[in-house]
């Protein structure tokens, strides 16, 4: 098993770390304030590594649980110390002053952003950007496991995520290159608008986007 | 139960057609060649109106069940004709020479680009294009409804697609105003892109895209 390292303790943070403490992974998790991580290690229970952002990170998959701006931050002042790690961003950059569009042109997307800022030598990969994480903490929904779209350039990245995906009890699904991030980001910025609409109170972000075949 | 006139007799007009059958609905099918609409017609049963491209639209809701280039030209030859009516336009404007992209501007879709053709009185509803024909024909997958994502900037004309989409035995859901086809447009593109994945035998044409909530 592939070893992960959580950046942030936010909601996200927190669902990822359940699904990685069901997938048993090795995890680490690690915060801007470090009793913040210890905190959420201790509520995930289980054998996890904790620290302070700028931290080595132990993980060759290195999630980046914050928002898109703290995300950017967090890539350009790690620098080289990412270099041969999986960097997954799984950032939504709504405009949440508007909530009608996405703060990234839409001839790109966060995660090729994020990509740009990292040195060569890393591989960034969009997931769980499709995921809410009240749904992601459970793993299924109406019964079925949750897919999580993957995009990226590198297809060893791409499967090192599908594998953890798959081990954490979801479905992964391989979308296509980096650039399809574009798509996700835009397809979860409407997502988000209903979740928030008072005539969608079933949705109330707990829905699961799933791919669904003929039995 | 109000009427639909389906203009078009390739796949997606039949799976639409098929649906209204089960709806119940009254039927009318224009195509530039008649023959085509009567066999369809006489493929789908019941009593089901035909015609000539160009002939008044029967139904309140006009389907356009036809490529973006040829929805263009319909609705422009079309003109105050289609006054007072609510035209569905189900298009994915893709770029098939590169299967990278579409053909519209990231700033607008293809629903905005047919509103702007249309005259005054005329409401544009974007639905049906994140269902694909073959599951459409069925109206569900994998044991649930198909969901039918509805954006447009009249309520009236949206509750009369979604009421339509009940109907058929579908799930409406409303994702907003009509600018929001940019992101129907560009998930759907995403989608198309898997059904040709040949990693993706298990989709070839047949997946269904569900919002699922938790039981």
């Amino acid at each position: 098993m592939t070893g992960i390292t959580i950046i942030g303790t936010g909601n996200m943070g927190r669902a990822i770390g359940a699904r990685a403490v069901a997938a048993g992974s090795r995890i680490q998790i690690l915060d801007r304030d470090p009793d913040k991580a210890r905190e959420l290690a201790d509520q995930l229970g289980g054998d996890i590594l904790t620290g302070t952002l700028g931290d080595t990170p132990d993980g060759d998959i290195v999630v980046l649980a914050l928002p898109f701006e703290a995300a950017k931050e967090v890539v350009s002042s790690y620098g080289d110390a990412l270099s041969g790690r999986t960097v997954v961003d799984i950032t939504n950059p709504v405009d949440l002053s508007t909530f009608d569009s996405l703060v990234v042109p839409p001839d790109t997307s966060a995660a090729e952003t994020i990509a740009g800022l990292a040195p060569a030598g890393v591989s960034v990969v969009k997931a769980f950007n499709t995921t809410f994480a009240a749904t992601l903490t459970e793993g299924r929904v109406a019964g079925q496991p949750l897919d999580v779209l993957i995009a990226g350039d590198s297809a060893d990245a791409k499967k090192a995520v599908a594998d953890l995906a798959t081990a954490m009890g979801l479905h992964p699904v391989d979308v296509g290159p980096l650039r399809r991030a574009r798509e996700l980001e835009g397809f979860q910025f409407l997502m988000m608008t209903l979740q928030a609409d008072p005539a969608r109170r079933d949705f109330n972000w707990n829905t699961g986007l799933k791919i669904l075949t003929p039995a």
